[in-house]
């Protein structure tokens, strides 16, 4: 596709990725003589903090995901495509993507990253991680489906298997899947079951450091393991998964192997650099650090490419305080937001400081009612934490329907401990077989839901 | 699956699907002495009369969909099986489904209808209907996934084509979509795109009977066909689709064949029996109807099995008044509990009375606030209308927490315009194959939604 119309004379800014980073980029950009295309391979921008919530089934997709063109209706400058970009000409300055070509004179790439198996590919099928929303959609049919199995089946042995929860890393994400499973299983299911009573879950949380949520401090980090313990989580620390199969876990441990039967294994542990991250390194020999990120200046841009900037969690940043950028949604939502800030700078000839990265700390819920934050200025724990998340999540939420939608369920769910949306949508695997038997062609459904 | 356990000894009640019939017969037999089974190939039920509104993305899946495990949590002797039945012995009482055998003294066949191409299955493929949560994203995806892509196309004629929805049947389903996606290109979505005009978008609803809602008496039709008209919607009646491709449809109207390129057809004409209805019909011998419904006697039983009811859409019932009994959730929900009441009254030693349909009418809701409504006493339309629609339908969505957030966001769309969920979830066909290329085995998106 050709590039064309009056917006040409400007100055063309292309992001790539509409996720906290690129998205705030583009929201700053907006109304300025910019010519601002923002490109990404969904229509959607995804809260990812919250996709455990649609994984467990406490949330919808739909409270979790705004449409990019609402986001951004009102930036006329500002045109999204849904395409999928897959190459990089840096000499040309010009992207790949599947719907044709596009040219840049600034392009800003936040594709982020996904979730990594240490080299071990294989088992990305039998322990799906959480980084889209389809990934928590797949979640969500295989935790719900195991009960259900679980249900009609006879073979006690095979009923153990298909109640025992195996979540790999104890990072934030690891220890809201535990805890928000457990809590399902524990609690919000009790009465649902006839033949199986789902308090007999075992969820078995594995993590190869000392101790669960290994950048948090040990005191906070031990509140957060009594809290999980609560729940009916087992916590199995400096353990890590040696091999993972359709069957269940091999964990290894100081005290040797161990074999977990598990039908559910999920996926919380490494994570590196996106697809296109991978290329845009190889076409302009980035500097790769840990996951494969790559190593941006202090003005996010590439120290070979000065007209290209990575930004959010693929870039590997230190600011000028000399911090580490860690790769959190507000860290994203800064750095695209100061980049903005920038370009319009030096759009009006001025140059800009490095970027700085202003720590509002990190926190992760557990359960119902309780989390652990590690804040700039204090640790908090326990249902203040909690209230304290609840705040800071519905506020950040965009869209203020979503906020309303969000808020509402989960007062609701705080009172009633329901859980709505646990939709097993799509053609089970085990029903596709029969179903294709018996539909005419077309009838199949989309395995979409 | 062999069946055991204390609950043996019990009258054996086996229910096949959890739509209105279903879910509603299960509810009434609760608490008694009857050892209560529902299959059904999902783990939810859907509130079917809303799911148009998940194909143009003004509701998201949990907003219609309940678990059957949550909506009979407390009939402590009803048992939920997630499996698909897919024949039946009728002289041994067994049910065969995926996960095994099911025996039964009375059987309850609720497993509705699909929809149907007039002989013409090879249409399925490029105009999907709309009669699950599935199908319903599937158009979702069409018809957002065409904005889309039109504002990639440069070549104004494809540009046209992908701008083209074609409805094939003006039943209350067909005209509710045609007012939808009239309303969403026209008003909702007009700031969202830089190159295209979404007010540009044909939609073009064809009906092969004189007019719009053939069941209607012609005056609210043509109230009907008006609302349509300002909403931007083509009406073409007495026209048939004789042809429809990924391109088009080919119409056969009084005055000949006409070709509509279009990128999108969206199927809401006819219906037939379920596929599990016609594999009882083939065991029983039982008397079909129009679209394969079977034909029961006054109590809901087939003649020749008085062990086995049909009721809902999948029976062709004339009621002890006389009255042909439609296929609409209302009449389903009469069925399931008139059939609880009369089991129980059966094993009380007692003969109940035939079956009688209570006209309730029926409505289709037009746009954002105007419907037209075919009541027992009365014809309304309009607004006043659309407000009826509202109040029946929240009143009618099982769960409380669904009827608030439903609401909600009725409220609020009514007064933004904003659509939220209209998420192209899964991977769009044109991405995956990229997609495949550029990523690892496991990666690629589950295609849920």
């Amino acid at each position: 596709m050709e590039e064309t119309g009056p917006a040409r004379q400007k100055h063309r800014i292309v992001i790539v990725g509409g996720g906290f980073g690129g998205l705030f980029a583009a929201r700053k950009l907006g109304g300025r003589d910019f010519d601002v295309t923002l490109v990404d391979k969904r229509n959607f921008h995804t809260f990812q903090p919250l996709l455990y919530q649609v994984a467990v089934g406490m949330l919808t997709t739909g409270d979790v995901c705004t449409p990019l063109r609402v986001a951004l209706r009102h930036r006329k400058n500002v045109r999204t495509l849904m395409s999928t970009v897959y190459d990089i000409d840096p000499d040309r300055r010009l992207l790949y993507h599947e719907s044709g070509e596009l040219g840049y004179d600034t392009l800003i790439v936040a594709t982020g990253v996904k979730h990594a198996y240490f080299g071990h590919d294989e088992w990305a099928g039998d322990a799906p991680g959480l980084k889209t929303v389809e990934h928590a959609l797949a979640m969500r049919r295989r935790i719900f489906l195991a009960f259900e199995t679980a249900e009609m089946t006879i073979d006690p042995a095979e009923r153990t298997a298909l109640l025992t929860f195996v979540i790999v890393g104890a990072g934030p994400t690891g220890v809201e899947l535990a805890g928000a499973i457990a809590e399902l299983a524990h609690r919000t299911m009790v009465e649902d079951f006839r033949r199986i009573d789902p308090r007999e879950a075992r969820i078995v949380l594995l993590e190869g450091a000392e101790q669960v949520l290994p950048v948090y401090p040990a005191k906070l980090a031990r509140k957060a393991e009594n809290m999980l313990s609560e729940l009916g989580v087992e916590i199995v620390t400096d353990t890590m998964a040696s091999a993972i199969d359709a069957q269940g876990v091999t964990a290894k441990g100081p005290d040797g192997e161990r074999r977990i039967e598990a039908r559910t294994v999920l996926w919380a542990a490494g994570v590196r650099a996106s697809r296109f991250g991978e290329i845009l390194a190889e076409r302009t020999d980035a500097a790769r650090e840990r996951g494969g990120r790559l190593k941006v200046g202090g003005d996010l841009s590439l120290p070979s490419h000065p007209d290209i900037f990575v930004i959010g969690d693929l870039a590997a940043v230190t600011d000028r305080k000399g911090q580490t950028v860690p790769g959190l949604a507000p860290a994203a939502i800064q750095q695209g937001e100061y980049l903005a800030k920038q370009l319009k700078q030096r759009a009006a000839g001025k140059t800009g400081r490095d970027f700085a990265y202003k720590d509002q700390g990190s926190m992760a819920v557990i359960g119902r009612n309780r989390a652990v934050g590690q804040l700039p200025w204090m640790s908090v724990a326990g249902f203040s934490a909690w209230l304290l998340w609840v705040v800071v999540h519905i506020y950040a939420l965009i869209g203020s329907e979503r906020r309303l939608r969000v808020m509402l369920q989960w007062v609701w769910k705080y009172f009633t401990r329901r859980t709505g949306d646990r939709l097993i949508t799509g053609q089970p695997p085990n029903t596709r077989r029969i179903h294709e038997q018996h539909q005419p062609a077309g009838q199949a459904n989309s395995g979409d839901g």
